[in-house]
C-alpha cells in the first residue's frame, strides 16, 4: 500500500533506470544470491551508488549497511512499482511488419502488456491471428472496444494514418498510446503517449559509429 | 559533401527530433506538396520553431522566408544525414521472441538497418530461417563474421547472458550494439552501445496512466 501511494513520486528519470536495476537483481537472484548492495548494482549497470540509492528509497527499499538490499524483496518490490506484475491489456492498430513483430512478441507479457486483439484495415488480415491473438477489421474496433474497455492502444500503422487513427482511439476511450511510428502524434493532454520510436534509434548510433570511425583515423583525438 | 562533414557537429537532441521531421516532410511529400515552412513542421510536431529551424540548420538546408523548405530537397538531405538510405548490415544474437520479431520487421531495411543473419545458442534453431534471414548456431558466429566483418549487433539475448555475449561480439571485431535486452551492458568506450528498452517504455506509460487516472478522480488537481 504504501508503495502504490509513493509509485507516482517517482521522477522519470529514477523510473527509466529502475528496469536495470530490476534486471541486475533478478540476475543475482537467480544465481541463489540473497541480498544485494547499491554499490554491487552500481558497478553493474553503470551508475553512482548514490544515485541508486536515492532511486531505491522511491521504492520504500531501504538497505542495511554492510548487508545490503533483502533481495527477493527488492525483486518483488520493483516489480510492483513498475507494474510489470499486473496485466494491462491492450489493442495493437496496424499489423504490418512491426506490429504482427510485437504481437509474435511474448515477452512482453512478462512485463505487464497483454495485446488481446489486433485491428488493421486490410481486409485480407480479419479473421487471421497471430501468436494465437486475433486480428480483425478495423471497423470492428467501436463495438469490441464497448465490451472490453481496452485502455492501451499500440500505434504501429502506417505514418500517413498515424494521427488519425490515434485521435479515433482516444475518442473511443483508450487512455494510453505506446506510439511506435516516427511521428509524433498531437492528442489532449490527459492522453498518456509513450513514444518509442525505434528506428529514430538507428539513426543515433549510425551517427556514434561514425564519430568513433572519424576518432579512430584521428588516433583517438576528439573522443 | 559538405552535408557528410556536418553530421558528426549534430549534438544529440537535435538529431533525436529530425526523425520526426521527415516523417512530417515526407508525408507533405506523398501528398504532392513542394514546401513545408519550420512553423509547419512545428505545428506538426509539436516543437518550437525556432528549435526546427535550428535542427534543420545543421542539416545545411536553409529555408527561404515565405516560401520555406524546397520539400523534395529536405526529404533527401535529411534521409542522407540520418543514414537512413544507406545499407549497414547487422547480425542478430537471440532469437527468441523479440529477436524474431525484428527479423520479421522488414521495416528496419527502410532505415538502413539490414539483418543478414541470426545466432542462438539452441541448435534445433540452426538451418532454419526468418523472413528469409538464415539462422545459425552461435558457435558459427566467428567464422561468418571473418568473412562479412559485420560492424553492428543486434543484442536480444536472455538477460542473463547479455554481457558476455556483448563482449564476445566485440572480441570478433564488432563496433556497435543494439541493446535491446533490459540490461545495461559495459564495454569499452569507443565501442557505440545503443540502449533501446522497449519494455523499460512500459513502466514509464503505466506509471503516467495511473497519475492521469489519480489526477482524473482529484478533479484534475495535480496536473
Amino acid at each position: 500500500m504504501v508503495v502504490s501511494q509513493l509509485r507516482n513520486m517517482i521522477p522519470e528519470p529514477a523510473l527509466r533506470r529502475l528496469p536495470w536495476y530490476l534486471a541486475c537483481a533478478r540476475l543475482r537472484l537467480a544465481k541463489g544470491e540473497n541480498s544485494l548492495s547499491s554499490t554491487q548494482i552500481a558497478r553493474e549497470v553503470g551508475v553512482e551508488a548514490s544515485v541508486v540509492a536515492k532511486d531505491l528509497s522511491y521504492v520504500a527499499v531501504t538497505g542495511r549497511t554492510r548487508v545490503g538490499y533483502d533481495l527477493p524483496a527488492l525483486v518483488s518490490h520493483l516489480e510492483e512499482v513498475l507494474q510489470f506484475g499486473q496485466v494491462h491489456r491492450a489493442f495493437l492498430f496496424g499489423v504490418g511488419n512491426l506490429g504482427g513483430a510485437l504481437m509474435q512478441d511474448s515477452g512482453l507479457r512478462q512485463f505487464g502488456l497483454d495485446i488481446v486483439a489486433g485491428f488493421d484495415a486490410k481486409y485480407e488480415l480479419s479473421g487471421t491471428s497471430i501468436n494465437r491473438i486475433p486480428v480483425h477489421h478495423i471497423s470492428r474496433f467501436p463495438e469490441l472496444q464497448k465490451q472490453m474497455g481496452v485502455k492501451i492502444g499500440v500505434l504501429t500503422v502506417p505514418v500517413g494514418v498515424a494521427q488519425e487513427t490515434a485521435e479515433m482511439l482516444v475518442a473511443q476511450g483508450v487512455r494510453a498510446i505506446w506510439n511506435f511510428t516516427p511521428l509524433r502524434i498531437r492528442l489532449p493532454e490527459d492522453v498518456v503517449v509513450q513514444n518509442t520510436s525505434i528506428y529514430a534509434h538507428l539513426a543515433l548510433m549510425y551517427n556514434r559509429m561514425q564519430a568513433e570511425a572519424q576518432d579512430g583515423l584521428l588516433g583517438g583525438y576528439g573522443s
